[in-house]
């Protein structure tokens, strides 16, 4: 990653670019990309799920109806009513919202990103989940701020725990965050989801000790039991609430488009300092496919074939894992969240697992400092329910392994 | 813009935001984007020169080509081709580099707004020509740093008054630029082109005192007349030179795909912080789009039909505008930079001009402090020869009045 010769002026990057650009984030993710082994590492949709046919019908009947507006500044109508797209589709989901609350993004890293510009200093403290999508916790790193890991547990945020770490900061005299970053849906990397009274009680801490809640959401509408939870967004009185959310997993992650949903005045400077460019053709494109119902469509038949996969694995997994292994079961999204025996540690396991033909993402991966070194996120999204039932088997067999030789040196 | 009313949370903005969020740079563009009038205001392509046609089939045979990958995360095999597409282009126009040294934006102001978190820190002090783009302004504004306008002439950057200013504030212990933003071809607004001698002095003054070159170069291959002055990053030895470049203006602005050349070194750190998310199925349509050649043909139908706009603007100027006024002969891009009358306000005269039927961006939008009262950018890009025709007589008809009211008050 840092291979290249220094030029003589890295004392002209940034201040946050010189304290953290030694950090080498995605060293380790090239020999699981490269690996010739089932992939059950990274979060992709199965390649069967992408509209490809759809993305051309609908470009040409863009062009068709739009004409020269579709690819100029700014686009045409199907790019204007995007936001309006997004809005109906929330108000399904129990927000009430305004087209002047939604500020669309290049997908929801952007959105992330776009949140941390303008609320972030360096110096501030941001809480996140411990563990939590790897993603964010790089984006944080560029804006220089401490990032602490909030306790989870089979229900997501401890939000007691929380409770009791706020205020034994505050009776200290120590920071206190200015941003809580959760993914209260299906999570990233544990596949749980937050219940409606831990989001209450959240939003109650965020009023109490004045933070912001920034909810990332890019699975919620890939459930396959159960109710869903009023978004964190919904519940908020206060307006603290920062929703990010994408099309990335809906319609598809090469169109990468997604927005943020949050009070009008915030929009209004996330508009203001966006610097993301205007991706209209690609916006109007979206418009045009989800018209006419066809994107709820496409998530009912997403769920039909994500559900398969989650059950494979669940299944896949009593049959096959040793005695010691523990994991997740989530009601939606890509991830199961696995604890391998005492002993084990993941990140040293991998390449045993990857000779033995599969790959996942060591827990180590999404903890901000240290922790996870016995758990895996395995995803289900990727591979077809076969190469699932394979993928396991390998890892059963790898866990097996591993377990008699840390048996066999005690 | 900034009509919402506070929720109370204000206080939560970064510094930096909560230092320039009431500044409203866009409230004029509304009513000059919806007037009722020929639009020589804003750089827009002409309608008929958009690729809505090589688009679908573009789309069409990359997923006949990549079929599942070509939605994937990352794309597939012409989305991982565009940066080699980008070097050969480069290679074409004098610079010899490599993949390693292209940082892939989504278009030209993410690319401006990646070198300004890469390398500026708040309180640091930025050089821009003055007058010089607007969006890079605004840009600027999101870092908390110093802007401050060099002086041009009618070839563009005055470098010896740039030389002398910075010997100036060198000697008074004054705070020298940690980066000079410059658009050395076809510059926005002026369309004044920046000679080869010119290019050298600059970098000379870079390396004395130890400034960043950030090099914008979106017009440079829509040539009209002449020969192309080597750009600066293929004259720049010590690596200094960031050049930012798009295909909004070559494809079209909808697909918004930009990037950077630069040192790998700073590459690397490009691609670590990048958040801007990638749009891997707009880059596969480009790079499908760009191959055999066609990205090419379509550059020189566009220089054919850009150089009618211009010739046709420049014969209308003369045959038309009244004495005093005066203006720039560019040899290439979309702008030409009127200078009116004595006595004339570029900014007050624009609902006057509107009423008679022509918009045009005033010269004060292009500076950061003061500057540009009496003139106007006119764009010959957008509107056809005989809409630019009509334009200019509505704004002749409309100098004539106002000279004529300067004169009675007088």
């Amino acid at each position: 990653m840092n291979g290249s010769e220094s030029n003589g002026l890295d004392h002209l990057f940034s201040e946050t670019v010189r304290e953290t650009m030694n950090a080498s984030v995605y060293g380790a993710w090239r020999s699981i990309r490269d690996a010739e082994a089932v992939p059950l590492s990274f979060g992709f949709p199965y390649p069967e799920s992408f509209p490809n046919e759809e993305l051309v019908s609908a470009a040409e009947s863009l062009f068709e109806y739009e004409g020269d507006r579709a690819l100029q500044y700014g686009g045409g109508e199907y790019a204007d009513a995007l936001p309006e797209v997004i809005v109906e589709r929330a108000r399904d989901r129990g927000m009430d919202c305004t087209t002047s609350q939604i500020h669309l993004t290049n997908g929801a890293t952007n959105a992330i990103d776009t949140a941390c510009q303008t609320f972030l200093d360096p110096g501030d403290t941001v809480f996140v989940e411990a563990p939590t999508f790897m993603g964010a916790l790089r984006l944080f790193r560029n804006y220089g701020v401490d990032i602490e890991g909030c306790e989870m547990d089979a229900h997501g945020l401890d939000v007691e725990a929380l409770a009791d770490e706020l205020e034994a900061r505050e009776a200290a005299g120590a920071a206190l965050p200015k941003l809580l970053y959760t993914i209260p849906n299906f999570h990233n990397p544990t596949g749980v989801t937050l219940p409606e009274d831990r989001r209450e009680r959240l939003l109650e801490l965020a009023e109490t000790y004045d933070f912001l809640v920034l909810e990332d959401d890019p699975y919620g509408q890939l459930r396959y039991d159960g109710a869903e939870p009023p978004p964190i967004r919904a519940l908020d009185g206060s307006g603290r609430t920062i929703r990010a959310n994408t099309f990335s997993k809906t319609v598809a992650p090469g169109v990468r488009t997604g927005w943020i949903v949050a009070e009008e005045s915030f929009v209004e400077q996330f508009d203001r300092i966006n610097a993301g460019g205007e991706p209209s053709y690609t916006r109007g494109l979206i418009a045009r496919y989800a018209e006419d119902g066809r994107l709820d469509r496409a998530i009912e038949e997403l769920c039909v074939g994500y559900r398969e996969r989650r059950d494979r694995m669940l299944e896949s997994l009593a049959e096959r894992m040793p005695p010691g292994t523990t994991w997740s079961e989530p009601d939606g999204g890509f991830f199961v969240w696995l604890e391998f025996p005492e002993g084990i540690d993941a990140e040293e396991m991998l390449p045993d697992a990857i000779d033995e033909g599969v790959t996942y993402l060591p827990g180590s991966f999404f903890y901000a400092d240290e922790g996870g070194t016995r758990n895996a996120r395995l995803s289900f999204s990727h591979v077809s329910p076969a190469g699932i039932d394979e993928g396991i088997a390998a890892l059963a067999t790898t866990v097996r392994a591993e377990a008699s030789a840390v048996e066999a040196d005690d």
